[in-house]
């Protein structure tokens, strides 16, 4: 049914000549270049995409026309091995094009895309653990070059390995520039064009999004959000739609995507909850390798239920919550926002980072995951929460302590266990428990029968860690310090 | 009608010869003490009251039986001037006595009554204001006197005003002595004889009450709790309701005299709903001075809109909820418990003083009132909250910094105006607003036109007011020190 014919290819996580066999890693990308029309409006006039297959299987993945007449089709291999394809268009120039590309192991920090496990947790493809200790910076992509890599130069040793960011610039209190691209084609008056893209913004976002995969962080894409005034948050439900295909065209294939539908999409006046179902479908039915979805709000909840929704991105400073959005909606609960450590005069961007890290605390052992941003006020107006730059707080380190203390917990992620003081874990293996404001000089544990378990005293605010002499087990009185926003943790040492 | 007889009476306030004409504070207790049969059983069999006229006013007085052949009927006159009394009763030697007594001024430190101000606040009958700031001591009159004095003691330079104390003896954690007084007689088995009260129990509970009004602190009288050993949680129906008219009989003529139906009484599984509505009108009908009459809960609430509660008694950690209360019932909001400062290992037990005093601010400037409690681990077991003693936290001196900046404010009371950031006040002469757990580093306030403030930053943990130079009306952007925790209070300094 299709003709092979020789490409252009270009596996941008391997450098090869075009002449030899493609190789691309799994869960690399794999792109397809293809010399097409320019004439016209390619984005309105011409469809592309492609069939890869292996053995019978069949994934479809939309192609994009990228400008000056090159059109792409982006594919990332889930399984190692050869895959072959078939393009198919009503451009003939673009139209049954074929070949093949032999996936390959990954390298040692691939470990292929987020997926929700063990029903209200994370982890990559590979079975790796994943544990979302996410930041945001909402328009960091929109500062230039310099301000974006000294973004990423504090990311990269920072604790953070999720990012809130939006496609489109953002327009808001101590957001006031302009950004360098536009998402659309615009005249001298600054309309848009919204029936055509502007490859320059897109291969920009692409970038920073592989910037964010070379340091290890997932890339949580807000395609829709309220901040504008340059008419991205008002277009014509048609451009919206093309809007949501072009950009899952353009970037599903880069494993450490995630789709946030909105932030605050109760916010966006100018859409119902009808069109955010469609766009939830539309970028379910795109997107090949069904990247995690979620949307956010501010008053008014989305309801989460929906099969769409992956997991659970929460607005909202009470983390003791938590349990009951883990337990109604059997999804991964994510506060993306539980204000900001800060001293703007706004509510939600002026909590202390004592509170901040209390609240990753309370979220953690409520069985969710908590989200950092900083607000400090400069003279500049480059507050990290949304335009990056440096860190100033007093939190980033202790989230990374936490983050530590995660990575050591058990794979299958902490679910709540018991409330009375809040304390999550595994059955039988692993418990941690923080005691918030509450203070007890002692405290009588009741870990169950079965196991002997060492235990730590963590302060998360000094970042201490101190083994408490002794084992334990079943039912047992530990005196305690007597100190208010400790932790206690207990994990497994024997069998009985 | 009325025959008027020589009797032996009694002002506890005013020490007099029986002879000279009787004279009693405004407010104060006048006492009419009557010997009578001490045969049979007299809490059963004997009725005694008394009509008290005023000019062509007459107030309804129960008397009571003081054991030993003794009766009294206790007045509490409202009025200054010259009141006359006349008794019934169904045995002769209590009926038809007579007598006069004249209502003179009160002393310096008599306020009257506690009242209902201002809808959501309180004030004593003379007008003067009145801002709860309560402890919690449940079982301090059942501790023996030399523990009981020290509670006076600590009291008397402690900075509280109400005192929720039951009268029942408890069992409970921490609470296993005996008490010294029984409230019935007791076979030697321990039995209660339940149509028997015990005068000594009483008059003992009176001494206390009477100390406290000494120290300027209203007694909020818990008449029923669960935390039993002994059968008082669990008497039938008619001996409760002796009991409360008895009670009241003895103590309405307290002017410092609370009635808190319960503790949480939705864990007195003995009792249904029907029965608290019915020990509200009986009490409500009993008390001729309509003291001040509230309910605690545990999980369910009391309907609190039932006309016979006079302010909203709460438990609970979120303050800023007093907004929801107060709004709902148009009745003042108390949060008598609002956990407890200090280190037992029950999360109601062991908050830190610097939450307690957040909480206490909170609840402030959400328009309500906050009470406080101490459980510090004792090795007797002397533990503030229950048995009084000394206290050892840090909150009480925070505590009366927080009062004498409520006993400066308005005395119609602090409503909360503002729930951006929490502030309470009276609109265009007094803003208090608290920052909690925010930390701006500037501010936009709104005070609206028409007056000048000056402003003050208040540290409520560090105990400072710090004037702020100039003066603020309007709309103005005042530099806060981004710490949290802190507090700006506005007055009013002139027209303009």
């Amino acid at each position: 049914m299709y003709q092979r014919l020789r490409l252009i290819t270009l596996a941008t996580c391997l450098a090869m000549p075009a002449s030899a066999a493609a190789t691309v890693e799994r869960w690399g990308v794999y792109e397809v270049s293809l010399s097409g029309p320019s004439g016209g409006n390619p984005f309105l006039d011409v469809r592309l995409g492609a069939h890869f297959r292996f053995g019978n299987r069949v994934v479809d993945v939309d192609g994009f026309y990228d400008g000056e007449g090159v059109y792409r089709i982006r594919f990332m291999p889930d399984e190692p091995g050869n895959w072959t394809y078939a393009t198919s268009s009503n451009v003939p120039a673009l139209d049954g094009k074929s070949g093949g590309v032999t996936a390959v192991a990954p390298s040692a920090a691939n470990h292929g895309p987020v997926r929700v496990r063990y029903t209200t947790h994370f982890g990559y493809e590979d079975r790796s653990p994943y544990t979302p200790i996410g930041t945001t910076c909402y328009a960091w992509i929109h500062q230039g070059d310099r301000l974006e890599e000294q973004t990423l130069e504090t990311l990269r040793s920072a604790p953070f390995n999720k990012m809130r960011m939006c496609v489109f610039p953002k327009s808001y209190q101590y957001n006031n520039n302009e950004p360098v691209y536009y998402p659309f084609e615009r005249d001298s008056a600054g309309k848009n064009d919204v029936t055509r893209f502007n490859p320059k913004f897109f291969q920009h976002l692409e970038k920073r999004v592989r910037d964010l995969r070379a340091l290890g962080i997932e890339a949580d894409l807000i395609l829709f959000h309220p901040y504008d005034r340059w008419g991205f948050a008002s277009m014509p439900p048609e451009a919206n739609d093309r809007y949501l295909r072009y950009t899952v065209a353009r970037l599903a294939a880069y494993r450490n995507v995630w789709w946030s539908l909105a932030n605050e999409y109760d916010l966006v006046k100018t859409k119902t909850m009808a069109d955010w179902d469609r766009f939830f479908r539309i970028v379910e039915e795109s997107d090949p390798y069904q990247h995690l979805r979620s949307i956010h709000h501010s008053v008014v909840m989305y309801d989460h239920s929906k099969p769409w929704v992956t997991h659970v991105s929460i607005q909202g400073s009470d983390l003791e919550k938590a349990r009951e959005y883990v337990a109604a909606y059997r999804k991964p609960v994510i506060y993306d926002e539980c204000k900001y450590e800060g001293n703007i005069p706004k509510r939600w961007g002026n909590i202390s980072a004592r509170e901040l890290v209390r609240r990753f605390w309370v979220g953690t052992v409520s069985g969710a995951y908590v989200g950092h941003g900083e607000t400090y006020l400069d003279p500049n107006d480059i507050l990290w929460w949304s335009k990056g730059g440096v860190l100033r707080g007093e939190s980033p380190q202790r989230i990374a302590f936490l983050r530590k203390i995660l990575e050591t917990a058990p794979a299958e992620g902490l679910n709540n266990l018991s409330t009375y003081y809040l304390g999550a874990g595994q059955e039988s293996r692993y418990y941690l428990f923080y005691f918030d404001v509450n203070q007890p000089a002692e405290y009588e544990f009741d870990l169950g029968k079965g196991s002997q378990y060492r235990a730590d005293l963590i302060d998360p605010w000094e970042m201490t860690i101190t083994p408490v002499p002794g084992s334990f087990a079943g039912k047992f009185t530990m005196k305690l310090p007597g100190k208010p926003f400790l932790a206690v943790r207990f994990q497994k040492v024997a069998a009985p």
